[in-house]
């Protein structure tokens, strides 16, 4: 095996570095973010942190970067307190990774790939359309990391929106049969394929 | 598509709201997180919330569930200041799952499966051996999420191990190559395969 020490890793050239820690948390999940400001503007970003904080009631985290930079996702989630999550299936990577391009705060994201936006249930955010899983979230809260001055951001699902061919009888989201792609690293898109489900484990005799 | 509200989501049984909830955040990251408490207790659990929170430094998240039950892993962690995180392969995934059963205190995981301790790097927490990535990691502080109290942690990566044939000359980890899963839900794993890399996107012109 290659080895690491913290040492080596303070010392390796950004590139290197950036594509090595940021593959080294395992797969992630691959989200487009929507917003709409009070303007109007529209705002779209690839975001690869979202976790899940708990079912009842049912929150959403992720992680912002740095807020000395200017984020448009942010600024539209705090004006008005909503905001979408919406999967990447394989058919959209690369519009999806387009847009993580920095544009000014005056351009979509919407405008600059073939992404759509989508208007319902009462949403003020746009969904992207034909994503094969479309959540609405409020923001409720986020928390600095003062470790390195990310966010971690807290979401409440407001509205969830799934592919007829993926909800199984039990309440599961089968991602597969959505074709929704995980990331590896910063860059690289991947196509999972379920291997096996396993009952709830207990303590064995 | 199916369409469920907030309300909606709120009346459903509490197994059907699991599947749900659990499935809706994407694809999550399949790691066994080690820790041996200063008695000599090794515990080893399955996390699939770690996160990136950095690459300079080196900072990793991941999502404890309410310390109201005993929380093995995080006591350990707190006592001795260190754990692993070990990725998963396809040929640990029933191991892997087992070990979320709930154990009492003195029986180790790796006594329960085949998942065999391994130390190095002068690190005091046992990483999984055979798992493609280790991680050794300082921990670093916690941060409670006061919505639903579960705590996000933060670790400094203190040592990487990265089996030879997945690291790439960028620097880039190839989680593929090293048979490494993810999980749909809280009970489903995935083998992925990568579909691309794209270049770092800039606005067009």
């Amino acid at each position: 095996m290659q080895h690491f020490s913290k040492e080596t890793i303070d010392a390796l050239a950004i590139r290197y570095k950036n594509n090595l820690i940021n593959s080294i948390s395992g797969y992630k999940s691959a989200n487009l973010i929507g917003t709409k400001g009070n303007a109007g503007n529209t705002n779209l970003a690839v975001f690869n942190s979202i976790v899940h904080l708990g079912s009842n009631p049912a929150l959403l985290g992720f992680i912002f970067r740095p807020t000395t930079v200017p984020r448009h996702s942010y600024q539209n989630m705090k004006e008005t307190g909503v905001f979408t999550i919406n999967h990447i299936s394989k058919d959209q990577i690369e519009d999806a990774h387009h847009t993580s391009a920095k544009y000014p705060e005056n351009v979509s994201e919407f405008d600059q790939t073939n992404l759509k936006e989508e208007y319902k249930a009462d949403c003020f955010a746009p969904f992207v359309k034909d994503a094969p899983v479309q959540i609405a979230c409020r923001y409720v809260n986020d928390y600095l990391i003062k470790e390195n001055d990310t966010l971690l951001v807290v979401g409440a699902v407001e509205h969830l929106f799934v592919k007829d061919e993926m909800l199984l009888e039990d309440g599961y989201v089968q991602l597969d049969k959505g074709e929704v792609v995980t990331v590896n690293g910063i860059d690289g898109y991947a196509l999972p394929q379920l291997l096996a489900r396993f009952p709830y484990a207990r303590p064995k005799e």
